[in-house]
Formats: structure tokens, C-alpha cells, sequence
């Protein structure tokens, strides 16, 4: 068996699969792997998995590359295989071998125009604060905890002011690699679901820290700390210095990527799935 | 400081207090405190933080012992203290103490004739069952995962036969130490939320397991390997061989207790919080 070369559009691998990946990544150090094998990725355990069910080295490519601790319901990859398999084998033979904070969804075979990352043509998180004068003891790394309480018109009339096309450079990270610092967010909205409060953000794509960086700022709006204007000066500034805190990872769920539909893939039902209704 | 006295009415520490107590416990070995102290228990923790908190050795009475792997959102506990401190202090600063899977959410001053066993009136679980083909990564020992699909019409109509009161021998542990096995059920329903189908049980008291028990004979029927009826054939056999397999822990969470309103206790939001609505 030789290795497979996946990131170009020519494979001398045969078969190309896409898959959704749940994951708790409160254990991990992000989703890509790590030069130093002991450090440990999404990445790595995924493509540990499918390399046992293929039988020979897998590589996967995945729609977009999550921080630690960042979670994920629907992060869709995909990889090149020299052997045809049953889509429940890549499934559920795959899940045997994962960690139970990791979990394969679904598996559809596509054929090799198909690519997790460049055929994406949006991409949607989902942020859960929770708010409360006393830490949550459940689901302690799945959720931002705040003692703060917030007002959600001015986080709405806030996120209005972030959608459409503009230059984000105030809300990515200082690191951040992307040649171009232009997004479109196509929706922000800002919802209350029991005692969580929900930040769901739609673009075309995302810059390093955008959604958390985002996030810090209209938690400071809700709080009454800065003022609803506060979240479109930040994004004129063009100055990341101006942009406040980084929101903490935990909250934060990798929830859908768009594909034309010529793909012919499932619909994401927008998790994560303890959000009852969320089906 | 001398140590206190609390399992009887009378103490020599003149201030009591009643505490909620939300907890994942996936990592315990159960509520109660084991005579090695190198198995994690849920009380140990709280009695450690709470001492700290106290300046003096802690010892507290809770008013339903869980299980390894069983989950609360209202755990109610008492305890007397020789020292008054503020409220907050006995939440937030007992917080600060306990790890991220432990948190306080109120306290309250309670007289002496308050006892977090033997004031409660009625206790209340719920059991969330994770049907789908695929296992979760997200929760997933929040959750019992299944593969199975339900009916739950045949679910609920199971569940109404087991409402009132009987003999649950056949739905105890073999252990169980409670001297009768009698217990009044005052509600027992089965819904869907999303991809998650909840028990929600409310009884004057529990045996050992009877939750569990419960579950594992509503989920035989649910998924049509037994029929409807069978569920009070088991019942009316007082035998616990008759009842099949007790339901894993990992989906159970202690949810409320009803103490008499003279003690005037916060009301329970009925959790966990997760699922919108809850609150």
C-alpha cells in the first residue's frame, strides 16, 4: 500500500470519502496535528482510526482547522483511500477505534472535485455562554461561564452591525496566516436558550479567532461595559489592539459548512444536540 | 473547634445550613463517602471545601445517595457549622474550592428540624437516553447511548402502569437495604427532546436502582423487544430476576426534592440545564 497524496485534485489513491466529525475537544490541543506526536490533535486520533479500517496510511483534510479546546458537531473532512469499504464500515468501524470524545456521523463517497476546504463555501459556529452568578458544574468545559448578565437587544443591534462584507482585521488574531483579512458574514444572531445564551455566526470563511474575538466584544456590549456603537468602531479601526479580549475557547462549536449541492451531502442538523429542538 | 454532630436533631454546632449541589459524576465513585480515601467520592469533596470554608471539620447529610457515574443539578445536602458566614461565602467561596465537575448553587439558613434526608417528601430523577445509530461525542457520559429506536407511545403507556404505589422488588437491587420495598410513584413520563428521549420519575423515595431498572424495562419495550404490559408482569412478580437489565448510570441525573414549604427552599429548575427550556 503506498501513502496517498490528498491535497491536490489528482490522487493515485481511487476513492474519495467526506465525513462529519463530532468532537469534545476539551482534550485536545486543536484539530490539526502536531509536529511533536505526543502533543494530541483531533487530527492525529482521526486519522490514526481510518487508517486501521483502510488498512493502509490515511490523510485527511478537513473544511476548518478548530483551536484547542474548540468542539465541533459537524466538521466535515475528507481523504483518499486505495480500498472501496461499506460507508457503515468507514462509520462505525472507525468509531470503535476513536476515543469516546470522538465520533464519526456519517461517510459518503464523492468524487475527487469534492475537497473539505476549498469546495466550502460558508462555514457556521455557534458560541453557548452561560451565564450565572455560580459555575456551571455540568458540561463545565462545553459552555463560557460568566457571572456577567447580559442584555440581548443591544448584543442583536451589535451583530447587526458586523454583517456583510468588511475588512475583520480588528477581530482576527495578531497570527493569524490569511492573505486577505475580508470575510462576509452572512448571519449573526444572538439568542437566549434557558440559562445559555447563544451567539450563531454564519461566513463565507472565518479568520484566526474571529468568532471568539467577536464574541468578546458583544459580551462586553451585553454587559453594559461598552456601548452598542462599540462592536462597528472596533471593526473600523482596523487595529486588532482595539478589539478587547479573546472569548475562551470552551463555548465554541463548529456547527456546518455549505457545499454546492451538486455534492449531494447531509444537512447539518445544527447541533450541538443537548440544545433540545436542535434536530 | 469540635468536631459536629448532624445525623440527629440536636447538634452542638448552632447554625445548619441547606446547600443544591449540581454535579457530574462521571469521575466519582458515587455520592457517598468510601472508607479509603483514595476513592473519589462527591462527599468527600464537598465536606473538604466546605471545611475550609467552615474553619472546622464538616460533615454533611444528603438527601439521595447517588450512584458511580450518576449525575445531580439539585443534590440537596444540610450540614451545621459552629460559625455563621454569609451565604455567599458558603457558595462562592465553597466553590472556589471544589473542582470544575462540583459547584454549589445556593445556600440557605435552616433550622434544626430541617434534614436534608429525612425533610424530603418526594425526590425526582431523570434518565436521558441518546438513540442513534452513531454514538455521541459530545456528553457522552451525560447520556446513556443507544442504537435502538423507540416507540415512546408504548414507552409512556408502560410507564403509567408503574404510577402509584406497589411493591418494587422486582425493580430493586438484589443489595437494597431499604427495609420495605414499597414506594409510591407519583409521576413517571416519557418525552422526546431532539435525539435525546427523557424518564422523568417522581416518587416519595427510591430504592437502589429502581431508576435504572425502571429504564432498562421502559427501554425493552420502547425499542419492541418486550410488550407493553410487561412492564407491570414484572412488577407483579416481586422478583427481580423477572426485570431484566438495570440502564447504565451515565444518562441519570437527580433533579429535584420536595421538602414541606415551611422551610421555604428555592424551587427547582428541573435541569439539566442543557436542555433549552429547562429553565
Amino acid at each position: 500500500m503506498s501513502e496517498t497524496e490528498n491535497q491536490g485534485a489528482i490522487s493515485i489513491a481511487p476513492y474519495r470519502y467526506a465525513l462529519a466529525v463530532e468532537y469534545n475537544g476539551s482534550a485536545y490541543r486543536g484539530w490539526q496535528k502536531q509536529s511533536d506526536d505526543d502533543v494530541p490533535s483531533l487530527q492525529s486520533e482521526v486519522e490514526r482510526a481510518l487508517s486501521r479500517v483502510a488498512n493502509h496510511p490515511v490523510q485527511v483534510v478537513c473544511a476548518g482547522r478548530t483551536d484547542a479546546g474548540v468542539h465541533a458537531t459537524w466538521q466535515i473532512i475528507h481523504f483518499d483511500s486505495c480500498v472501496e469499504r461499506d460507508l457503515r464500515a468507514w462509520v462505525l468501524g472507525t468509531n470503535t477505534y476513536l476515543p469516546d470524545d470522538i465520533s464519526i456521523q456519517w461517510a459518503r463517497s464523492v468524487t475527487h472535485e469534492f475537497h473539505a476546504r476549498f469546495s466550502a463555501r460558508a462555514r457556521r459556529y455557534r458560541y453557548l455562554i452561560y451565564s450565572s452568578p455560580v459555575k456551571p458544574a455540568l458540561l463545565s468545559r462545553g459552555v463560557t461561564w460568566t457571572h456577567k448578565s447580559f442584555d440581548l437587544e443591544s448584543m442583536q443591534r451589535a451583530a447587526e452591525s458586523l454583517v456583510g462584507e468588511h475588512d475583520f482585521t480588528s477581530y482576527r488574531a495578531v497570527g493569524c496566516q490569511a492573505k486577505s483579512p475580508v470575510r462576509t458574514i452572512q448571519s449573526l444572531e444572538v439568542t437566549q436558550r434557558g440559562r445559555l445564551i447563544m451567539i450563531d455566526v454564519r461566513a463565507n470563511a472565518f479568520l484566526h479567532h474571529m468568532v471568539r474575538n467577536i464574541a468578546g466584544v458583544l459580551m462586553k456590549i451585553g454587559s453594559g461595559e461598552a456601548s452598542i456603537g462599540w462592536a462597528r468602531e472596533v471593526l473600523e479601526a482596523r487595529d486588532r489592539r482595539m478589539g478587547g479580549v479573546t472569548a475562551p475557547p470552551f463555548g465554541l462549536y463548529f456547527v456546518d459548512v455549505d457545499y454546492p449541492d451538486l455534492f449531494d451531502l447531509p444537512v447539518s442538523p445544527l447541533g450541538p444536540y443537548f440544545l433540545s429542538g436542535a434536530d
